[in-house]
């Protein structure tokens, strides 16, 4: 059988690790396909100085994408360039020529895939981006095929490598934010400007496309409640294990009565479940169906191999049904909004939140404090004060009974005004229903 | 759009969750596929008396599966019979009348998958099986899409929810085998007769599937080393403990340089691993990719309802290719061995081992055993014994050096014919390249 054509634009690390596969594995992809899959065309910026892997034969090369995209003989093309600029113009110029399109672009779909689905459909052509999300755990075959027959009720993740990554060095070794985050840099793991990663802008896009097609919903970044790890101290991981618990950056979204909600933000979580052994830079996903319970995956968040393992994947795919000559594409993507939302703000679920204080020590501090909560009608839980701390730098934690986020959040307001507080009070969700 | 119409012939526990899930998520299944997915006809023996959710409609009732299979309306023909012998006949039949299969038949597609496959790519239908393996765990999808780029290079799985049910009361509670598993017969979570699942014959076929999907080979199960896990007492997870470990019935296949490994056995895996973290009747499945590294999956290994959603999301896939129209196959199974094999026992792979022994006590064990093993070359790592027995029942361990399969087993055998044994002893490999 003939084979199937694909051009690449972008030989960053996600198109060199694509290319070695398709090159490494190349065998075995034509074994499972039953015909080969070649490289035709490749297209980035400094494409002189790229090795091409010898055994991919004859590549056609360019520094101008428009060539690949335009050649009579790609069926396929990968946009591997990121951003929103011109891999959006690559996008569209792609299904404007017909050519599928495979693509590991977690902003861009974030922001704009219903919209590139319906033009996909409209020209007839597929899209495809598992390497979007989770590199390594191939979240969307699983969401799209594997158990698209369950109604999903929640969705757990840890989808910033970066971040656990630091989380964990901080849990690990009791050293600061600052510090790991420079060595995470040095060695790669953390981008000079980490605010992406950091702010948990990253995890955002990533959660907007999974919920997505998780629950059929048309969804949007800023449809999420965001706040990054900025403030998590290691004392907060002593305070956590204290708890039985650990701290990690949740993505949740979850379908309640009062609507869908969506969050990215640390929280603690018991170190008995699954997830909070997720270490590093691995990505973990769980999922709880109305049919099918408990799911959980994982697996590498990011690398060159792992994330091409998923773009040769959506090539095989999407080769295939090249091939099998189906027309008809049914986008992952909800057209409309059939839910209701609600900002997380102002939900009417309850939950146990974790607050952490500063203080400079002087009598009548906790009286203050429980003073605040009080009028809110918030309970104490406990009162936790390890063994640190100096009298002009004095942390401690107080936990409280399920309450509602906009409470907890009245309260801290009131209570960062207090004099005696040295920084606002961190307050954390503590998640017990995973 | 036109409705794609589904026969289904079984209506025992995983056809009864497929039902469920047809009538009470047809409105997000429709949603997602862009057509309803219809149920036209169902058959049991006791049709009459089965319950049919009114929702689904006016539903063609018969006792008789080939008034399914030749129904002029069915698009889709889901074999929930199980077993080898009308389960055959049945899928024959579907085939034969161009009809899509969805089977949920591990035995069978384990038997006969591959030549199956031939005549359904032959009839130019489709073949599902998410649900013969893994209940609620989609790693058919998995392996046949979201990482199909890779090549696997291991893949461990728990695949049998009674023996791990069983192995988790058994380690929990300190309780032995036969008090555990007559709970769980009584609680409808082992069979009367337990013999498939405790002597690992049901984990059999399902790694013979997963293996033949993973890595592109044909396998049956008589490739398969087998143990069951009848042997295991409380005494051995208390030693395991000691040495860091648990016990569980692990499905094993390796890539190695003599050729693919297959075993189903239960081994000693480190308790900081997050497969020994599976607990009741959960499933996993752990690979090993060249590419994207370690990915894990986990969820529900049975049930009506999990095993449901993977029947149903089977549905909806072949209901969508019957839709696009796509003629084209590409079976999942190899229809040859392109590696080669060797039995784990004459493998050249070296690893520890766990022996565990009951004795009557008097002077000379130790050097009489030890004399054996030296014989052998095998070197001794470590002698445990914790304070429980008597002197005529004394139960020990003795763990050694990483050796060869074949070279445990003579040893064993030699020590079988000791007179100071009280029943052969139990050599258990420990798996630390987990």
């Amino acid at each position: 059988m003939r084979e199937v054509n694909v051009g690449i634009v972008g030989l960053g690390n996600v198109g060199s690790g694509t290319l070695a596969i398709l090159a490494g594995n190349a065998d075995q992809i034509a074994l499972k396909l039953g015909f080969r899959l070649k490289v035709t065309a490749v297209c980035c910026r400094s494409v002189a100085h790229k090795p091409i892997p010898e055994s991919l034969g004859p590549v056609f090369r360019t520094a101008d994408w428009r060539e690949v995209v335009a050649h009579p003989d790609v069926d396929i093309v990968a946009e591997l360039v990121g951003g929103t600029t011109v891999a959006a113009e690559i996008v569209e110029a792609a299904i404007a020529n017909r050519k599928s399109v495979v693509t590991a672009n977690k902003e861009l779909m974030a922001a704009c895939g219903p919209e590139i689905w319906d033009r996909a459909i409209h020209a007839g052509i597929n899209v495809a981006m598992e390497a979007s999300v989770a590199g390594g755990i191939p979240i969307h075959a699983v969401l799209r095929e594997g158990i698209s027959g369950d109604r999903i009720t929640a969705l757990y993740g840890i989808l910033n490598g970066t971040c656990n990554y630091i989380l964990t060095e901080i849990e690990k070794r009791d050293a600061p934010l600052e510090t790991v985050l420079a060595e995470a840099q040095q060695l790669g793991y953390a981008e000079a400007d980490p605010s992406a990663d950091l702010d948990g802008i990253d995890a955002r896009s990533k959660l907007a496309i999974l919920a997505a097609l998780a629950f059929g919903e048309k969804i949007t970044p800023s449809d999420i409640f965001m706040e990054g790890i900025r403030r998590i101290s290691p004392l907060d991981f002593r305070y956590a294990h204290q708890l039985g618990h650990t701290i990690r950056l949740i993505c949740a979204a979850r379908q309640t009565p009062e609507g869908l909600i969506l969050s990215v933000r640390p929280a603690l979580i018991p170190r008995s479940t699954i997830l909070a052994g997720v270490q590093g830079a691995y990505n973990a996903v769980w999922v709880k169906g109305a049919y099918g319970e408990d799911t959980f995956y994982y697996g590498r968040g990011a690398g060159a191999l792992p994330t091409g393992v998923a773009v040769v994947s959506d090539l095989m795919r999407v080769a295939r049904e090249i091939r099998s000559g189906s027309p008809e594409r049914v986008s992952p993507f909800a057209h409309e909004r059939l839910g209701k939302y609600r900002p997380v703000s102002v939900v009417l679920q309850t939950r146990g939140y974790y607050l952490r204080f500063r203080v400079k020590d002087r009598p009548g501090i906790l009286a203050g404090l429980s003073g605040i909560l009080a009028a809110k009608n918030i309970s104490l839980e406990a009162v936790l004060q390890l063994p640190t701390g100096t009298k002009r730098d004095l942390p401690f934690v107080i936990t409280v009974e399920p309450t509602y986020e906009h409470a907890i959040r009245e309260a801290v307001a009131q209570m960062a005004q207090l004099d005696f507080l040295l920084e606002p009070p961190l307050a954390l969700p503590m998640e017990t229903a995973l």
